[in-house]
C-alpha cells in the first residue's frame, strides 16, 4: 500500500471529522443566542440540516461541483458519485470525471466526505440569521437547494476548475466559498422574512438577549476546535510545513480578533460583552479561512485584529439598517468572509506557509491578485444573493416562509415541534442588562 | 520503525479517543431525556461506568474476550493482560496468547485501549433504560459484571475467535456485540425494575418529557462524531479505501434515518418531534454499525431509512407493552442492533468497501449468511438476556435494585448523591406539550 | 517527503488540537461549579485566556522557554519565533537556536503550536481558584505575565534544557511544569484575594454549590478526552509503543481515582458526591501526567487510587484553612501535580513504556531520582509562588484585583460584563443539599 495515500487519508478523514463536529458548535451558538421558546426549533434546524446536506450533496451537489464540465458547472458523473474515477491515482495516472480534485491522493469517498462537511457548513450558516421566525419546512427545503445547487455551483467556480479558479482567485479553505455563500443566502432570507416581532420599535432597537451564554460559549469553543480541521485539512495532503503553518495562522487570527473585539466592545458598549467576544473569535476564524495558507503569522495577527473590530461595528450597523440577524451570522460569515477573501489580495506572500501563490499588494504583487479576489467576491455575492432571493421568494408564495405572528409570540418550539426545551424550568420574559453608552 | 505499525497505531488511538468521547454523548443524551431531579444520578452513572469498565476489562474482561481458549471463552492470559504477546508482530510472526487479534499490526496496549472503549459503550447503554429508579450501587455492581463477564464472553464468540466467528457471522463494529448486548442487558433490568412511578396509569401512558433538549441534542452530535471513530476505527488498520468507505456509509445511514424518523414522527404524532429525530439519528448509527464495511453507499441509505421508521414505531410499541425505557435505549440499541446485524445478511456485497466478505441475499449469496446472522442475533440475545436476568435477580434479592418510592418521587439526586444539579434554578412539575394525534 | 516527519506532524497536531479543546473543559467545569450570577465572568475569563496566552507565548514566552540560553532562561530567538531554525531537521543536522526541541522531527510551527496549548492550560488553571471575586482586567493582565514569563521560565528549567532537566528531573507531560505551576500561581492569587463573601462565618464553612452539574460533568469528560492529547502527545513523536502505553496508563489512573474518590466521599460525606468524583477524575489525570511514560499500568492503578483519596481530603483541608477555592483547582492541580511528580521517583521503571529512564525507589533506583523530583517540585513551587505573589501584589495596589463587595454580592456578570448568562430563567439563592456526616 502506498504510504503517502495512507497518511493523506488519515489526515483528510480526521480533519473532516473535526469539521463535521462544527455542526454541534453552530447548534449551540445559535440556540444559546436565541430565546428559550425557540430553542427546540433551532436545535432541530441545526440537526437536520446536515442530514439534508448529506443527501443533497450525495445526490447531485458533488457532481455539479467537481464533475468535469465547463467554467460554470460540472456536467459529468452528476448523480450519486457514479462517474468514473480511479482515485487515489493522481496527475497523469488519474482517469475519471472528477479531475478538479485529481491532485489529492486519497480515495474518492475520502474526497467526498471532506467536501460534504464543508457543504454542510455553508448550509448551516443560514440557520442562525433566519432564526426565531422561519417555518421549519421552508428551512429544510431551502437547505436542499443550498446543498444541491447553490453551494456546488459556486464551489465549482472556485475549487472545481471553474472560471474563478482559472482566473487565479485564491480562497484556501472557503472564506468566500463556504462562509460568504452562507452569508449571502442568509441575507436574502432575512430580507424576505423581515425582522422578528418586537425587535425594532420605530427608531428604537430592542436588545433580545440569548437564553444561554454557557451554550453559546461552548459552541464557540467547538467551532474554534473544528476550525483546526477546516483550515489545515483543506490541504487534503499531510504536508507537514503547510498544516503546521495553517494551524498557527488560524489560531493567531482568532486570538487577535478575540482581543480586538473585546476591546472594541469595551469602548463602544462600556463593558467587555461576552457575545461580542464570541462573535469576535468566529470573525477571526472566518477571516483567516481564505488566507491561512498564504500569509505569515505576523499578517494573521493584523488580519485578526481588523476582523474583531469589524464584527462589532457590523453587528451595530445591521441593527441600524433594521436587518434583524439574531446571532450575528451576517457580521461573522458574510462581512468577514468578504474581508478575509480580499485580505489575500493584500497579504499573500509566495511560499510563506510552504505553498506557492501570487503575491498580494503589500508584498510586491501589485493589484492583480487583489482585483481578482474582489471580482470573485462580487460575482459569488451577486449570484448567490439573486438565486437565494428567487428561491426564498418562491417558497414565500407557495408554502410560506414565516410562522404566524401568534406562533412567533408563543414560540416556535410548541408551534413547529410540539416540544419544550426545558419543561421543568420556570422562565420569564428576559430582562436585558445589555449596556450601551448614552 | 515499521511505518505500517506507526500509521495503524495513530489510526487506532485516534479513533479510540473518539469512541471514548461517546461517553460524554451518552451522559448528555440520557440526562437530557430525564427529569431535573434525577440529573446528578444519571450523570454519576454515566461517569463512573467507564471507570468501572476500565478496571473490569483490564482485570479479566480482555482475557476472556481475546485470550486463546475454546469457542465459548478465552482461557489464556486472563488477568491484567499479563499473557505472552509480541505485538505488533502479525501472522506467523505472532507469538502470544491473544491470537484472535494477531492480524492487527499495533502494540498490545493499543489493541487493549481500542477494545476497552467498546466495552465501555456496551456498559453505558444500560444506564439510560434503567434511569430514574435504579439504585446507584446496584448499577455499579451490574456494570462490573457487564464489563468483566457478559460483554467479553459474547465478544469472544464473534470477535475473539469463538464459535460465531467460525461460522462466518459478520458484525463489523458491533451492532450485535456492543449495541444489542447493551440492549438485552437493559431489557432484563427494565423488566425486573418495573416502570417509573406515574408512567402508566391503567391504559393511559403518561409522557414524561426530558428536562433539557439542548443537552440531549449536544449528546447526539457527540455520539455521531464519536461514531466516526467507532465504525471506521474498527478496521484497526489505516486502510484508505475501507476507512473512507465506512465513514461515508456511517454518515449516510445516520442522515437517512434522521429524515425518515422526522417524517414518521410528523405523520404519527402530528409534528416533527425533536426527541424522535435524535433517536432516529442514533438508530441509523446503530443499524449501520454491523454492515458499514460490507454494504454500498446506496444500501446504507435504504438501511438508514428503515432504521429511522423502526425506532419511532418501536418507542411507541414498548410503551404499549408498558416497558418503561426513559430514553428509548431499547428502540435504538436493541431493536436496531438486531436489525442492523440481520441487514448484513441481506445487503452484504463482496469487496464493495475494500473488504472481502460473503454476499447477502440481495447480491446472490442466498440465505446462508442471513441465517448465520439470525443465529448470531438469537444466541447472543438469549445468552445475554438470561445471564442479565440472573444477575439483576440476585442483586434485587441482596442489595436491592430499586430506590424507595419516596426517594423516587423526591428524586434520586438528593437521595443517592446529596447533590442537586441546578440548585439556583426554580423548577416545577413538567407540563407536557408532547402531541399525539387523536 | 520524509515519512517520519509526516506521521510525527500528524500526531503532534492532532494531539495539540485535543489539548486545545481542554479549554472548553475548563470553562465548563469552572462555570458549572460556580454560581449563576458569575457564569458569564467565568466563561469570559476561560475564553479570553487562550487568546492572551497565544499572543503572550508567541511574543516572548516561546523564546524564553526554548531559546538557547543558560540554565535559567532562554536568551536567543526571543521574539515572535524569529530565531534561526531548520526544523524538522534533528540531531546533528539541526541548525538553529531552539536546540532543546531539536530531537522532535516536526516543523517549527508544529512545535510551537503544541507547546502553546500547554502554556494555555497552565494559564487557565488559575481562573477557577480565583473565581467569583477577581476583577476581569486583573485576571487578563496576570494571564499575560503567566504565559509570557512565569510558565516559560519554569518550562525552560524542566523542558527547555535548563538546570532541572540537566539534573535529570522527569516530568513527562507536566504535572509540575503545567499543573503545579498553575496551582502555585492560583494559590498566590487566592491568598491575596481572600475568600468569597459569605464563604466562612467564624468557624462555620458554608457550602456554595455549583449552579450546573451537567456542565461540570460535560467539562470533565472533555478534559479527560483532551488528556489523551496531553499525555500521549507529549512524545512529540508517533512512537507506537510509547503512545499506546501512555494512553492506557493515563486512562487507568483516571479510572482508579474516580473509584477511590467516590468511595472516599461516600465514607467521609455519607454519599457519593458527584463534584468529588469529577475532581477525583481530574486528580487522577493530573497525577499521572508526570509519570505516564515511566510507570507500568499496574503502578498507574495505585497512583490513581491515591490521587482520588488525596483530592477529597485536600478539598476539605483547604476549607479548614479558610483558603477559598471555588472549584477545587488547588486540590486537583497543585496537590496532585506535586504528588504526581514525586510518584515518578517512586514508581519509575526503565523502558516499561518503551522510553528509557532512571528507576525509582520501588524499582531499585534508590532515592536519587526521588530527591531530584522533590528538588524540582520545591524549586518550581518557591519560584512560581513568590513571583506570583509579587505580580498579584503589584496588581492589587495599582488596578486592584478584587471587585467591590456590592458587585460581588450582585454578581460579576452584570458588574464586569453587562451580561446575564440565563436571562429568561427564574433563579433563587441556592439551597445546599450537600451532606456532611455529623
Amino acid at each position: 500500500m502506498d504510504m503517502q495515500v495512507i497518511v493523506n487519508t488519515i489526515w483528510v478523514l480526521v480533519t473532516a471529522k473535526l469539521v463535521f463536529f462544527m455542526n454541534l458548535g453552530f447548534a449551540m451558538v445559535e440556540s444559546g443566542f436565541a430565546r428559550v421558546k425557540n430553542t427546540v426549533n433551532i436545535l432541530s434546524k441545526n440537526f437536520i440540516v446536515f442530514a439534508v446536506a448529506t443527501l443533497g450533496y450525495l445526490f447531485l451537489g458533488w457532481g455539479l461541483m467537481f464533475g468535469d464540465g465547463n467554467g460554470f458547472v460540472g456536467l459529468k458523473g452528476l448523480f450519486f458519485l457514479l462517474g468514473a474515477d480511479n482515485s487515489p491515482a493522481t496527475g497523469d495516472l488519474y482517469q475519471g470525471v472528477y479531475r478538479a480534485l485529481s491532485w489529492a491522493s486519497v480515495p474518492l469517498l475520502a474526497k467526498f466526505f471532506f467536501q460534504l462537511v464543508f457543504c454542510g457548513t455553508a448550509a448551516t450558516i443560514v440557520s442562525g440569521a433566519v432564526a426565531e421566525r422561519i417555518k421549519y419546512v421552508s428551512f429544510i427545503v431551502f437547505s436542499f437547494f443550498m446543498s444541491m445547487l447553490i453551494y456546488p455551483i459556486v464551489g465549482h467556480w472556485v475549487w472545481g476548475g471553474g472560471w474563478l479558479q482559472q482566473k487565479g482567485m485564491l480562497d484556501f479553505a472557503g472564506s468566500t466559498v463556504v462562509h460568504s455563500v452562507g452569508g449571502w443566502a442568509a441575507l436574502a432570507g432575512v430580507l424576505l422574512l423581515g425582522p422578528r416581532f418586537g425587535k425594532y420599535d420605530g427608531d428604537k432597537i430592542n436588545v433580545i438577549p440569548g437564553h444561554n451564554l454557557s451554550l453559546a460559549t461552548l459552541g464557540t469553543f467547538v467551532l474554534w476546535f473544528g476550525w483546526f480541521g477546516f483550515n489545515p485539512g483543506s490541504t487534503m495532503t499531510a504536508d507537514p510545513k503547510a498544516i503546521s503553518h495553517i494551524a498557527v495562522t488560524t489560531n493567531t487570527a482568532a486570538a487577535s480578533a478575540i482581543i480586538s473585539s473585546t476591546i472594541t466592545s469595551w469602548i463602544l458598549l462600556g463593558k467587555p460583552d461576552l457575545g461580542m467576544t464570541l462573535n469576535g473569535c468566529l470573525a477571526g476564524l472566518v477571516v483567516i479561512t481564505a488566507p491561512c495558507a498564504f500569509v505569515s503569522v505576523e499578517a494573521s495577527i493584523i488580519i485578526g485584529l481588523i476582523a474583531g473590530m469589524l464584527v462589532v461595528f457590523s453587528v451595530l450597523f445591521f441593527d441600524k439598517l433594521k436587518i434583524d440577524d439574531p446571532v450575528g451570522a451576517l457580521s461573522v460569515h458574510l462581512v468577514n468572509g468578504v474581508f478575509g477573501t480580499i485580505s489575500v489580495g493584500l497579504f499573500a506572500k509566495d511560499n510563506v506557509g510552504g505553498i506557492s501563490c501570487s503575491n498580494g499588494l503589500f508584498y510586491g504583487g501589485g493589484t492583480k491578485l487583489l482585483f481578482t479576489q474582489i471580482q470573485g467576491v462580487l460575482s459569488v455575492g451577486i449570484f448567490v444573493f439573486l438565486v437565494s432571493v428567487l428561491i426564498w421568494y418562491i417558497l414565500k408564495h407557495t408554502i410560506d416562509i414565516r410562522v404566524s405572528l401568534k406562533e412567533e409570540i408563543e414560540g416556535l418550539d410548541v408551534g413547529e415541534h410540539g416540544n419544550v426545551a426545558y419543561p421543568e424550568f420556570l422562565t420569564r420574559k428576559p430582562v436585558s442588562y445589555f449596556l450601551k453608552k448614552n
